[in-house]
């Protein structure tokens, strides 16, 4: 659906061996060449053909320079046009000025998928955007699509394929030694740095992530309709403009998969500031969100919820009405979390009187209604008496469980607490107020759900319900054709 | 001030030492009876004789129980009336039927200074209530001031006096070997141990930490009025319910120390909650918002803030109006931080042409406007020129700075801001996106005022402005008599 067949009469003289293009080979190509990669100290094109060498990449790896030198282990050619077989994708990081002649090139080669990483495109003024312009006009002659430009192109944790420039062998062995569910469309590479970063130590972890800069050409709503097809549980966006509203709104509304989007230009400073990082038009962000309203985005509040939040998504079942129980073994964290529930706009769970008497029955409780206080215990059953009583329960949507964790029993219990969610398919989030680097070193080998806040907490049950809100309108609604 | 002299006839009959009261006993007593401190298994008592005994609490110390036997060191009697020297201050932990008698001997005793930590008293119910009342009553009789019941009581990192109970050797260690100036009213326990576990890794520390739980005689008034005269720099509340709002109120208008303030029950559900916790009455939330407005309290947005902001103040000159300049050389973060300064009511700072031709002979920027944007370098003085010039600029009254740290250049450059600050006597917020937990490992160790979220770092100097510009309004006022 994406190939342009139409050649500029005159444009090029060669044979054209037409690939076909598929997105998917962003993300896993068989043969890559690195245009701009060369020995001269400090080249960022050098940095990806390590990272690649590093990570063990099973297909063809070749270097273009001018030197035609090999680099770290990757074959060198002085152009695209001599390299022996196919190229699946081109990675290019020649100066911006050199960069139409050298897609032209690609063009010859029959390359069909292009990650454009250089800079100084229309972010960098007049020149840059006519530049910009003109290697989208040989792009579409020739039928390629691109990433970019100024961006740092794609990771691809399952396969351990990676073309971000200036990462160094080491810095992200985690998430390829344990890929995950969750994938992301960044435009910015700080922020893609950041996301990977603060993952180290969380259960959850990327599948794949793409940084798409000035995105010319392959927007984020592409990647979303990517991305739902493919083995991605969870779909975020950092976005600093949105160039075509209309497009991102009919993708997301036919996705059925949770997307969130964190997006700057909420005010006309923020706005204005990112225009001189990405070169997007500042948005009208009270339009966009209405639209992520329509059609079931999920906005996030904080840059930091682009990495706490997908865990509620990835491990436990969607929240299906506004109604929470709060659990807890240390009393201020119910007033505490019932203030954030109702200023979240869920509710507190109102108990049966059966509820209350099985309650009762459970262990010594300092309360029985909601929020749940549970007086000292040493025994792990009665953790998991009480959770299976508030989940089971008709008047309960979901749990919010903030044990205090003085004793190993209390992990153990935890550990259980997903398979009640599975039970009751219900979902719940977990706070654990002291001992917290304690569990978060624990977090993933456990496999437990904590967030790091009460704040985290209640927002993952928030959004859990808007999304399954969402996707009951969607139900309702005819497919777009 | 607080000497209640008043005694009922027949009340007592021995003759009573009067040690003049001071709220500074409850922090600093030369000699403390742990009244319900036993050898028996699980008494928690004994985990304040032990912990003292730990800490190398240089006064005398006693133990009272029904054996008289000695805890942990602490030498054993049966009533305090039995102890041969004076008592300045005694730890109360019977069952709370036990308590009156125990409370009448104290008085007994000429004990001035009391801490109930006993629970079940007026959040239990209409039994407790009145038990509540009773202990008031015998208090006021005697002339002694109580802290609780159903507290924690003091802590007191400066002299390694803490009681606590049921903490246990080691836990708080950090806390004791690295005293800072931070004072804390807290009404739970739990969120005690919170803010104390999420110092570990921080710049900052706690100088006193007091729990009033069901707060019948001393309150948070009295304690505010005493940080004001002691060594804290930032006072810091969590509250569940205020009993007397005139008083908390017309202290918070004569002190100018930052008095920081999260407190629960700002919904209705958030209130019940905390009523069944330490037994207040649900308060009008509108109505303290506004007093904390008309007081200069400031208000906190969410528990964590009571650990992460006060750094501001200890560490950095007050921001004295609303501009901000944003530094970074991860572009993101320019608009990421622009969109949160002016939701959080700060305003992005313009700079002059002077400034603008300043920054542009620093080094290679790829804005010179706010927010400055810098590209690839190696040198530290370049940071240091920026930082330099911007804080220089009249149009400027605060600094927000997002460095990248690749380099360990970038972070001996960041240890020289706070120079630059002082200079100018303006603040900066330091937020590091990447290497996060290397920062926060290297946090205290450099004395780095970083803040693990923009969201942080903009509501550091937001709160920095707001408290400046309450103290500008209490200049204007007369102080009330």
């Amino acid at each position: 659906m994406y190939i342009h067949l139409v050649r500029r009469p005159g444009a090029g003289t060669g044979p054209i061996t037409f690939r076909e293009f598929s997105m998917d080979r962003f993300f896993n190509p068989s043969s890559v060449a690195v245009i701009g990669s060369s020995n001269s100290p400090f080249n960022l094109g050098a940095t990806i053909s390590n990272i690649l060498g590093y990570l063990g990449f099973p297909g063809e790896l070749y270097a273009v320079n001018s030197k035609g030198e090999d680099v770290h282990g990757s074959r060198g050619f002085r152009s695209v046009l001599d390299i022996p077989g196919e190229v699946d994708l081109a990675i290019i990081l020649t100066p911006a000025r050199a960069t139409p002649g050298v897609i032209r090139e690609c063009g010859e080669k029959g390359i069909r998928h292009l990650v454009i990483e250089t800079a100084e495109f229309s972010e960098a003024g007049e020149g840059g955007r006519r530049l910009q312009a003109e290697i989208s006009e040989y792009a579409r002659e020739y039928g390629m699509r691109f990433l970019g430009p100024n961006c740092l192109g794609t990771l691809n944790a399952h396969n351990r394929f990676c073309c971000f420039f200036g990462i160094i062998p080491g810095m992200y062995d985690e998430v390829f030694d344990r890929p995950g569910a969750i994938s992301y469309v960044i435009q910015s590479g700080g922020v893609g740095a950041l996301v990977i970063d603060s993952f180290r130590k969380d259960i959850t972890n990327v599948n794949k992530m793409v940084s798409i800069g000035n995105k010319e050409d392959v927007d984020e709503a592409d990647l979303i309709e990517y991305f739902d097809g493919d083995n991605t549980e969870v779909i975020c966006l950092y976005l600093e403009n949105v160039k075509n509203g209309r497009k991102l709104l009919e993708t997301a509304r036919r996705v059925r998969k949770p997307i969130l989007v964190y997006k700057v230009g909420r005010t006309g400073e923020g706005a204005k500031a990112a225009m001189s990082h990405t070169a997007g038009m500042a948005n009208n962000d009270i339009i966009f969100e209405s639209a992520c309203r329509q059609t079931g985005i999920v906005r996030l509040k904080s840059i930091s919820e682009l990495y706490t939040l997908p865990k509620i998504f990835t491990e436990m079942p969607l929240m299906k009405g506004r109604r929470v129980a709060v659990f807890t073994n240390s009393g201020a964290f119910g007033g505490i979390t019932a203030d954030l529930i109702v200023e979240g706009g869920l509710e507190m769970a109102v108990f049966s009187e059966a509820t209350q008497e099985r309650l009762r029955s459970t262990a010594k409780l300092f309360n029985v209604s909601n929020p749940v206080d549970l007086g000292p215990t040493l025994g792990k059953q009665a953790f998991i008496d009480i959770w299976d009583a508030i989940l089971s329960s008709d008047t309960v949507d979901g749990l919010l469980a903030v044990p205090n964790v003085w004793q190993q029993v209390v992990v153990e219990a935890i550990c259980e607490l997903g398979e009640i969610c599975r039970k009751y398919d219900k979902p719940a989030a977990i706070y654990i107020p002291n001992a917290i680097e304690r569990i978060l070193a624990i977090r993933t080998g456990y496999n437990l759900p904590v967030f790091e806040s009460p704040e985290e907490a209640v927002r993952a049950l928030t959004v859990s319900y808007e999304h399954c809100r969402a996707l009951g309108k969607k139900a309702l609604e005819p497919l777009p054709v």
